[in-house]
């Protein structure tokens, strides 16, 4: 790439994803924001529909309709599931696209319709798009101009497992997450479930055994594996604003054990910029992540022989979805990945 | 017993878990405070200690020493884990005790002494103490004085657990327990862990693999197993004030599944005021108990065969301490549990 | 009234305010809850919308229309500003009725039509309405059968001004209230701004010189100044659930300071069971009158001479709305004012 | 200055705004941490204290007579209130110092002592101090080498009301500034008033009358209006990490409204990259400022004619502290203002 501007869109600018990818954008070096789309907030600013977000010099928000692709090298869809498919496909070629949906994430048109109750009216596309786990797809991603960017809880299962399936350390059957949340993670929609007086003061689980994620979780893992498997995932929801830990429990195969499972997580990861091993038995809390493209990894012993605990932490906006998003598409356009994302958490 | 009142002291009313038991015994038709002890507060009014339990005509706090023990027909000791020993054999014989310390609640001093790292100074005590999770240690608690109160997290899982060893319907030797609790759990010390921004908008796990409350739970489910045990178990600190969630993960026994799992603790618990099975498939929040002494479990199938998920839900506070230490007191002096216990859940 | 049960409704049950009449009147002794409505949710039970107050054993949710007035005794409303007009002038006259909404506190039609919009359509039952600041109103409410309950802020302020400006001992043209609320003032509908990322980890002032309750103060205040005055008041958002605090800053009248307004304060609340007063210079917080019907009066001098500042806290939900409504219930009736209300706040 | 990097100590880098600072300057261009210090944590890495900072690379925590003065050119000095008079003293004078401490903000050594309770111990250098509230004492701070950081409460309203009393808009003898801080201002001692439970879901004044910006704001405004004033001032804990909001009531001068407030804040802002005025009748939130070095300000007319309401919002931790010790700093080497700063807020 040349040193000039890449131009960029954000589609669905009105989210929380949205908004948090033009955060990271407003400092960006190279990637400039020239369009922002938001279907009912069109005509306004984006400082009018998110304040924190006002005199960063951006375009107004527009229509879908009336974004001129010509003008633009990459687009960031931050559309809600289930809409993004056939605005994909509009797109003409030249463009570099980062999907933040779950609309291209699952590769099998058969599970992506069990999965989510309607055929995939993009399959073509769906053909063509890599996996947005950038730090175990990069060559599927580099080979590719359609990034489906994953979930976030699949994202922090997914840094914890990939690198111990591969070694052969775990037993894939035994595998069970148990997440926990931030409330962001469900959208700035209006839901009884997403009201402060709802979640605030307390804590439960959520769609036990049915979350879409897990679908997910298990093709990524199965990549790695050689061989299908399911998995027990099972998330919650935390009174806080970001952030995603999971707690995942896992049975050792003869010979390893814990320490192992440690080495094999702090090797995988020694080269890499946004995922840290921390040293064995230490814990991660999300708040030492807030605001960062970081996850972080503790290993544990449990009481139980042969069984250890991987906890993950990470920002579910950021690593979980617009970090992990910009990271792709800095890939995408050979630059360092770290370019924009080389921020420290925010902390209290 | 008659309809006289019963003298009661609460010993550590400067904490959390015994400002909650006074906030409930001020509405008790048959408990009445006559001594409050806290040893640095000594000469102040509770309502200067803790403003909201202002204005309920309570004794002034006094010194240990200066307890006339004389005057009392019970006591609730809610001190620090490892002062309560000597404190409890100095009280006279015709006390009825329930301790909400972990003092008295594991029967082996051998135990007690690598858990809490001193030897145990009242052994004989230890003897004639019951375990006080009451639903299932009513006979043990008729026969004593003594309760030993059982702790937070060891009554989420212990109400969820005991009735599914009872019963066989689950692999004793595959019990995982993810707990999650309120802050308030961490008692009123201070700590830089409890500090508000240490806390606020972030989740941890801690004590992985080290928790005191492990063995405390593997002694008692070991009770119904009528054999030793090893469990998984992990903490985590969410920021609310109040509940505790446990969502634990289990495999069933050749022919029971999730079902028969729901159907058994259904049947374990139809005649208990405290403990409320929901609807197969439905998840229990804390907010649903908060200020209760319930217990909510919620038992779900997952995605793998043979396991399921079963969620226990309680007022850490209230049936995790003072709610259930009211419950036992109740029982030793044969009134009805409920009594003083009979209020709603406070939500928002 | 003899010691029959007092059957009442509460029209509204699906809202805050009416889940926590339900949750007080829940353990009071002569009041019993007989028909509950609620529009959308007619037909489930209020356990389904409301699960901490499952197992209660109350009735069924049922449309308006439904309802059966010739069985009933008295009934609590809890309806949307606007809709509770024509409600309530359909109901019978033998019913004692607390509203809780706004629709009859203002008792000017035209100053109703102005703040909310809309001609008053039941102005003959506005006539009879008492304003139901049980403390100040209560021969009003003894002489009538329809009690506009206040709102959430205009009680906490008018409970710290109106013995001061009875004793004239404030300045009435320089009161300016800083009012600052808890987010389930703002109800249980689906707003952008009621959601948890929307109020978490912020605060904000909203409605500022236009909030309908400014009027309803004046109003008030004008009842014992005996001339129309004209108040200063800014609302602002907190995030928790639960609780109001009012700064109040004013000018004291020649010869008063803020010692003699603390005096007043203290003379005129002396025999109140709800209402406090601390001692000088003493503030009180928010999570001290948590869940229970108190209002705390703080008196403090400022820098600046001849002025003074009054803090009042008190639960939005309870002395707010809820608790008030039953305190007006129990007058209405002839029973202790403090009947199903006598319980402590829950802290933490 | 030349390009050459400016090598900068962090002094007291284990508390909150020492950590901010660390951020902040992880990703400045030209300002590089050589050395940090912390007494009780001397000999750790800052990411062990604080694990958000681990993986920056920087110099491990150091004791106070560790630091090599001749290394550096210039200092952030963090430590506590009173503490910090001797250490800045034996500094050599080669460095350039911003102190975020209270020691040398009060000019007058007798207000200094009767404020902090004991002799100013260093009043030579106090007389060469400058007050670092960036937009009003830039030429003050042009020509020293000790700026005194304001405090953030103190910042927050002298934003708001120098341009207004230096147009003689307001009444400077009827200032009342209600102002509410995250917990994060309380710093990271161990209080009993800090803790989580202590804080959380509720909300209380404190230091009403007696806080000690009080002084501090009333010689800041004293400098613009050219002759003492005494304002209220009533400060008040909001269970939120960080932000403050001062919400200012004033009257207006003969022949000046709230329209008029606007118009001089506009003007007077209107070249500032930090200080944002809102459309007149707009409020800002504390959300809006997270993370950032900006200040928003609102400006309402209210019910009573005479009288406006100006709101002020900032991050207490970066404008009210550590960002705008970093703009001083970069003040003070005559370095662009925003380097270092130019990022937008995170929120949610």
């Amino acid at each position: 790439m040349s040193g000039q501007d890449i131009a960029v869109a954000v589609l669905g600018a009105s989210g929380y994803t949205g908004a948090e990818l033009v955060r990271l954008l407003a400092r960006h070096p190279r990637l400039r924001i020239v369009a922002l789309t938001a279907q009912r907030q069109a005509g306004k600013e984006l400082g009018e529909v998110f304040p924190h977000l006002a005199g960063l010099g951006l375009p107004p928000l527009r229509r879908l309709d009336e974004l001129d692709p010509a003008a633009l090298d990459a687009v960031f869809c931050c559309l809600p599931h289930g809409t993004t498919q056939e605005v994909v496909a509009a797109l003409p070629d030249h463009l570099r696209i980062v999907d933040l949906s779950a609309d291209f994430r699952l590769r099998d048109p058969a599970l992506y319709e069990t999965v989510y109750g309607r055929p995939h009216r993009a399959p073509d596309l769906q053909k063509i798009a890599a996996y947005g786990l950038t730090e175990h797809y990069r060559e599927a991603i580099l080979r590719t101009r359609l990034v489906a960017n994953p979930g976030c809880y699949t994202t922090a299962a997914e840094l914890a497992l990939v690198p111990l399936l591969r070694a052969r350390l775990i037993d894939a059957d035994a595998i069970i997450i148990d997440a926990k949340s931030g409330v962001s993670g469900a959208g700035r929609e209006l839901r009884l479930s997403s009201l402060f007086c709802e979640v605030d003061e307390g804590l439960h689980p959520y769609a036990v055994g049915t979350h879409r994620h897990a679908p997910e979780i298990e093709q990524c893992l199965a990549d790695f594996l050689e061989r299908p498997l399911r998995i027990v995932f099972t998330p919650h929801l935390v009174p806080m604003n970001r952030g995603i830990l999971a707690t995942i429990y896992l049975r050792c195969t003869r010979g390893a054990d814990a320490r192992a499972l440690h080495a094999a997580l702090a090797q995988a990861y020694a080269a890499e910029p946004f995922v840290r091993v921390l040293p064995f038995g230490v814990s991660p809390a999300t708040r030492q992540v807030r605001g960062s493209n970081l996850c972080l990894l503790g290993v544990h012993a449990s009481r139980v022989e042969g069984t250890a605990i991987v906890v993950s932490a990470l920002d579910n906006l950021v690593k979980g979805a617009s970090g992990q998003a910009l990271q792709n598409m800095n890939l995408l356009f050979g630059l360092e990945e770290t370019l924009g994302l080389d921020v420290p958490p925010i902390f209290p």
